[in-house]
C-alpha cells in the first residue's frame, strides 16, 4: 500500500482490511452497558484487534483492566498506558522471563495465570521487586476441556490454599473461558453457561471454607457475554475480546447480527475462469486466514465469508495471495463480476483474520477516517 | 522476545521460527545445481520465507532473476538491490499502482503478467518514462485451473501478438504454476508434468505461427522442479519457491526427505490435562497456521506435524495461542512431556507457518547464528 491515505476505501489497494468505527463502538458500547446492568467488571480481551485505538474503546476511554493473549501484547499496551493488565495464559517456570518480570515490578496490577501446582511453584521461586507480588488467577476449567485445573479438582484447593500463603503472591480469585459456548445451539449454550457458573461458584465455596477469598470470579467468551445467563450476577466479571469486531462465527452463534460485524476484507476480481466457473480474487490465506465452519456449522451455506452484496458468491479454495469464488447453483456470468471489480468478505473467525494485517484502514461509511495499527508476535 | 539473542535455540522464548542453515544452504545449492544439468534458468520465487537472506541464497549470490507474489514483496527487494524481479500475479487495470509504475521505471528489468486482454490493455494505456516498457509474462493456465489464460487458447494467441506489437510492451514468453502437480501419486504428478511440458511447447509453437517469439518459457512448483522430467529441459527456466525449506506436505509429495525439511517451530509445554487425554503447548494458529492434510493425503497419519523426537504424538486442535497434543494411541503419559519442556513441530506448509513470524531464529545444530526478517503485506 502507499503511503499516502485515500479519502475512501474504495480507493484502497488490495487486499486489505477494513473497520467500521460506528460499529465498533456500538459493539464496545453494548458491552459496557450489559456489564454494568448484570452489576458486573468488564475486562475486555484484547486478542481480536491488538490495537490501542480499540483498547481505549473497549475499556471506556480508561485503559485499565484488560486481558491480553501474549507478552508481547502485554509489553505494547502497558507502554501505551495501560494498567491492570492480566496475561490469560498458563504460567510455567520455563515462562517467567525477563519481560515478564519487567512487567509485574512495573505497573500498578499486572496479573497472571496458574492452573497448576507446579506452575505456581515457579512463581513463588521468583522474587520481585520489594514491595512487589505476583497477582495471580486460577485458571479453572469448567468443563471447556482446554486449559485450566478443574473446577472439583484438589489441585485447585491446593493452588488456591498455596496462593493465598505464599508472600510474595496476591490471590486474586478464578478465571475461566467458557470455550464451550462456541455451539449454535442456543440450548446447550446456556446449559454451559449454567454449569460454568454453578462450577465456579462451588469452586469459590470450596475455597472460603479452606480459608481461601475469591476477591474476582471472571467467565467470559463472546458468545456468554453477548448473551449473558441471568445467573451470571453471581460472578463478578465478564472478559470477552472478540466483540469488537464480531464476525460471521458469530452471527451463527447468536451472538450477534449481520449487521454488528464491524470488519471485512476487501479484495479485487483478477482473473475470469468460466472454464472451471470461477472467479478469481487477489486474496488469499495471508489476508483471510484459513479458519472455517467446521461440522458444527451446518448452516454455514455461504462457505467461510458471505460476500457483501452477492449472496450467489461462495468463497472457494485459497492459495497464499489468490482465492476462487464460485455461484452455489448454475454457470458463473463473470460479466456480473467485471476484472478489477471490488469485492468485500465478512471474516468467518475475525480474530484470525485480524492477526494477519499490519495495519487496519478504519472507516465511517465510505470515508477512511484513520488507521490502527496492531502489534502481533509473542 | 527479549532483544538480546541467546546462544542456543533451547534458550528462547516460545512459539518462535526456526530456520536450520546448513539445510536451507543445501536444498538451494540443490536446485541451483539441478537447474544447471537442466540447462535451464533459475527465477526462485521469494514468497515461502521473503527474506534477503534467502533470495541472496536462493539467487546463488546474484540476487537477480526472482519471482514474487506481492507488489510488498517487490518493493522489498528492489530497495535491497535486487534485480529482474517477476510480479507473480496477473495484472487488471486497478492494480497499477504507482508503486507498480515506479518498479517498472526504477529497476533494469521488472516483469509483469498477464492473463486476459483486458489486462494487457491496462499496461498499454499506461505510459511509462521515456525508454521504458511493461515487460510481459503470459501466465498459462496448462491444467492447474487457477489463474492463467488456457493453453489452447485463442485468447492466448491475441494476448502474445497484442503485447508483441504494442511499442510500450516487451513480450517476454510465458510463465505457469503446475500447481496440479501437488499430488502424493507419482505417476499423476509425471502425467502433470508431461503434459504441462508438451502444453507450453505448443503454445510457443502456436505463437511463433503468429509472429510471435518466446524468449523465455518457464514452468515451476517446488514438486515438479525438485523431481523434474526430461521433458522439461525443451522449456528455459524454472521458478519453484518452498524448496528452500520445504515441509511435511513436500515430504508426502516425494519432492524432498524429512532430513531436507529446514524450519520448524519451537513450543513450550504449558498445561497437562490427563483427563482429556492431552498435553497443551503455547503454539496456536497464530505461530503455526490452519493449513492441514486434506483427503489427498491419506499417508499423513501423523496430523498435520510431525512433532520432533515424538512419533507418538499428534497434533490436534489449535486455538489462537495454544495447541493441544493426544497420543495415537493409548493414554498420554504427561510424566513424558513435562511442563515448561520444549517440542519442535514440523510445519505442513512452511509457507503458510513461516507467514505468521516477523522473525526467523536461524540456527546450525543447536547454535543460534542470526536472525532473518520477511517483509509481509500486500
Amino acid at each position: 500500500m502507499s503511503d499516502k491515505l485515500p479519502e475512501t476505501i474504495q480507493e484502497l489497494e488490495t487486499p486489505c482490511m477494513l473497520v467500521d468505527i460506528d460499529r465498533v463502538k456500538r459493539n464496545c458500547q453494548q458491552m459496557i452497558d450489559r456489564c454494568k446492568e448484570m452489576g458486573m467488571e468488564l475486562r475486555p480481551h484484547m486478542k481480536t484487534h491488538k490495537t490501542i485505538e480499540g483498547g481505549v474503546l473497549m475499556t471506556n476511554g480508561t485503559k485499565r483492566k484488560i486481558v491480553v493473549s501474549t507478552i508481547d501484547e502485554a509489553v505494547f499496551y502497558a507502554d501505551n498506558g495501560f494498567e491492570d493488565i492480566l496475561w490469560g495464559s498458563p504460567i510455567v517456570k520455563e515462562r517467567i522471563s525477563g519481560r515478564l518480570i519487567n512487567l509485574a515490578n512495573k505497573l500498578e496490577e499486572f496479573h497472571v495465570m496458574v492452573d497448576s501446582l507446579q506452575g505456581l511453584n515457579g512463581l513463588l521461586a521468583t522474587p520481585l521487586n520489594e514491595g512487589k507480588q505476583w497477582s495471580v488467577f486460577l485458571e479453572v476449567d469448567c468443563g471447556n476441556g482446554r486449559t485450566g485445573c478443574l473446577w472439583d479438582s484438589e489441585e485447585a484447593i491446593q493452588i488456591g490454599k498455596t496462593a493465598d500463603a505464599a508472600p510474595n503472591v496476591k490471590f486474586q480469585g478464578l478465571y475461566t473461558h467458557c470455550g464451550n459456548t462456541y455451539t449454535p445451539d442456543t440450548e446447550a449454550k446456556v446449559k454451559v453457561q449454567q454449569d460454568t457458573t454453578e462450577r465456579l461458584v462451588a469452586l469459590k465455596k470450596r475455597l472460603a471454607e479452606n480459608g481461601v477469598e475469591c476477591r474476582v470470579v471472571g467467565c467470559g467468551s463472546t458468545p456468554s457475554s453477548s448473551k449473558p445467563i441471568e445467573g451470571m450476577k453471581t460472578l463478578t466479571e465478564m472478559h470477552p475480546g472478540n466483540y469488537i469486531f464480531y464476525d460471521y462465527m458469530q452471527v451463527l452463534l447468536n451472538s450477534c447480527t449481520f449487521d454488528d460485524v464491524a470488519c471485512k476484507v476487501a479484495t479485487t476480481v483478477v482473473s475470469h475462469k468460466p472454464e472451471t466457473n470461477t472467479i478469481v480474487v487477489d486474496c488469499g490465506w495471508t489476508a483471510f486466514g484459513l479458519d472455517a465452519p467446521n461440522e458444527k456449522f451446518p448452516q454455514a451455506v455461504l462457505g467461510k465469508a458471505p460476500v457483501e452484496g452477492h449472496p450467489e458468491l461462495i468463497l472457494g479454495r485459497m492459495t497464499q495471495e489468490l482465492g476462487k469464488l464460485t455461484t452455489a447453483s448454475g454457470k458463473i456470468d463473470c460479466s456480473q463480476y467485471p476484472l478489477g471489480s471490488r469485492l468485500y468478505f465478512y471474516p468467518w473467525h475475525s480474530c484470525c483474520t485480524a492477526s494477519l494485517h499490519k495495519v487496519y484502514y478504519v472507516h465511517s461509511g465510505d470515508k477512511i477516517v484513520g488507521t490502527w495499527k496492531p502489534t502481533n508476535g509473542w
